[in-house]
């Protein structure tokens, strides 16, 4: 049966991907090796990480801005220290709209002083701090543009005249916003670029190499810039899955089109959420994000019937965030409008056996 | 064209598992969903990541030791920060064999003092020290088991009354020793585990905690053993493919069978290197590494004919590193044994050409 999935992360990547990706693990472009025993150093494999580099720069419209694009590892968890590492040296301002802007402060305080500048906790973290301005004289800005467990996103950037840094990890290519408005981006590939096991870091040289504290190598950017992002062994195959999702993308029509699709998606999962009364949005709704809608059923004796048409449709990865509990549908680029038609149409039916 | 991969690494893996690996991208164990799109929190991916931390420490006899098996990223070059960062206190005591531990030295200098127990680097690496003495004072004593590079192996491990750390990136899981003389392993999986993206590290929990410092959350092995390898996203197909390869060491009978293996394998290239008035051999002898052998052409007229004939038979990757030049036939648990007897064939041939 085909499945729906709503996973949060790991999540849905195109079907054609997985095709050409299935492909490879046997024989990489009639090469007569697998994808998975070439030497990173091989032309092959030296070609695919430059394109995916260079195609990752081009849908941010980031070419022939002094960016690099970088294929590192340890996922956003290991970003909030190393950021920080590469940019505090004496005060990072931080905006505090989830768990994992919470933990990114954790991490940089290790290096200095964090000053949050507006934080949603007192809320469950259901909306998005705006009444706040970012200080001249932090080293950056750091902050969370899409909030994955807790539903919210971003929608108007602050006005910022020091470096901003940014965890995309969840919205990353789904809208078209001034990506060189961010300074540093990164992002976990595991939910709009490709599986787990890559991490993109998108980074404006020039704002690098001005913390006084010497950098393990491996956890310096420019050490990373320097190797054109072979210092060491890349996770080969994570880059690879990662440059088909990214080629789908453009042959696509790019993140704009993209954005109006998973507008689309959005739009029709949250009308069913505001319309149905027995849902309740989490998010505050000029927070709402459109890649995760997070929602509950008001009426616990309808939750096992729900599951099971859940689960009798092949509806996979609904389940909420223990922190927030209830549902959650994950609408990330790959998920068809399709799959978001088949929720809404059994939540429509639940409220006809209420 | 059937293809011999003497890549040093990423490397060959073997046929049955890229088959599967190839699979589970499609649908894996018609689950409905790709091995690429499964929450890393599903049961599915809790049961393989289980699977593959039990199975590294029962191949190498190891468990209920006190030791746990950690997937992690980053490769060796992450490690060489990390181990130190949770080892040393006051001083390490080194021992430099080649280029990697060369890089270790550099990143424990960052966090105190190193004592350079001994080092081949007079004869660029061609041999393993040994007149040298562990030092009781120190905190730790870090090796490189084998030397990818340079075709050195360490055969036999100096007593040591403090923690041992070993980079073992190129020869885990290919011969059977004592792994409970060590207390940290790491080892990129891309030779004998797995392909390139996850990290192995084998840790004996109470040889940490005991720097003073404190650690960022994702260099802190405490860290990653208190979630169960699952702090944050865990590399996922990394993950799975390592486990498909260690399945294939079980059923194939372990650490001992395949040593057996590798030394016939080792046994029929060092025959040939010596016996063949056209090629020298690199490494000393009794250091010679069962992994990697390196070797020299020595009548560079030949250096096209012969890699012509190498080309020919599709033998792939025996170009030796730069530091050393000539070839390097890396011979890691899943080369099979007739793509050295080609080989070998193959340099019997040039001389009868010479």
């Amino acid at each position: 049966m085909k499945k729906h999935n709503f996973s949060a992360g790991p999540c849905i990547l195109p079907q054609e991907v997985f095709g050409k990706a299935s492909e490879a693990v046997l024989d990489l472009d009639r090469s007569g090796l697998s994808i998975l025993e070439i030497s990173h150093r091989s032309k092959a494999f030296v070609d695919i990480l430059e394109e995916a580099r260079g195609l990752a720069l081009e849908l941010l419209n980031l070419q022939d801005k002094g960016y690099q694009a970088l294929f590192l590892q340890g996922g956003a968890s290991l970003q909030f220290y190393m950021s920080a590492l590469n940019m505090l040296e004496k005060k990072g301002a931080y905006l505090d709209t989830g768990s994992w802007s919470a933990k990114a402060i954790k991490e940089a305080r290790l290096l200095g002083e964090v000053d949050v500048l507006g934080s949603s906790s007192d809320k469950n973290y259901n909306y998005i701090p705006k009444d706040y301005k970012v200080p001249s004289d932090v080293d950056y800005f750091h902050c969370t543009s899409n909030n994955t467990i807790f539903g919210t996103q971003i929608k108007d950037f602050p006005k910022s005249d020091v470096p901003v840094v940014c965890d995309m990890s969840s919205d990353i290519f789904s809208r078209d916003i001034d990506f060189s408005y961010f300074d540093i981006i990164y992002a976990g590939a595991q939910k709009n670029m490709g599986p787990a096991g890559a991490t993109l870091v998108v980074v404006k040289e020039d704002v690098l190499g001005k913390v006084s504290r010497k950098l393990p190598t491996m956890l310096d950017y420019q050490t990373h810039i320097k190797k054109d992002s072979s210092f060491n062994t890349p996770p080969v195959y994570a880059v690879y899955v990662s440059l088909l999702t990214l080629r789908w993308l453009k042959e696509n029509g790019g993140i704009s089109a993209i954005q109006e699709q998973n507008e689309k998606k959005a739009k029709l999962m949250y009308s069913e959420i505001d319309i149905n009364p027995l849902f309740d949005g989490f998010a505050a709704k000029e927070d709402r994000s459109t890649m995760n809608a997070t929602f509950t059923l008001n009426k616990p004796e309808l939750k096992e019937t729900f599951e099971q048409m859940l689960a009798d449709a092949g509806i996979n990865g609904l389940n909420g965030h223990r922190s927030v509990g209830g549902y959650r549908a994950s609408m990330y680029n790959a998920l068809p409008l399709d799959s978001v038609q088949l929720l809404v149409e059994i939540m429509d039916e639940l409220e006809t056996k209420a």
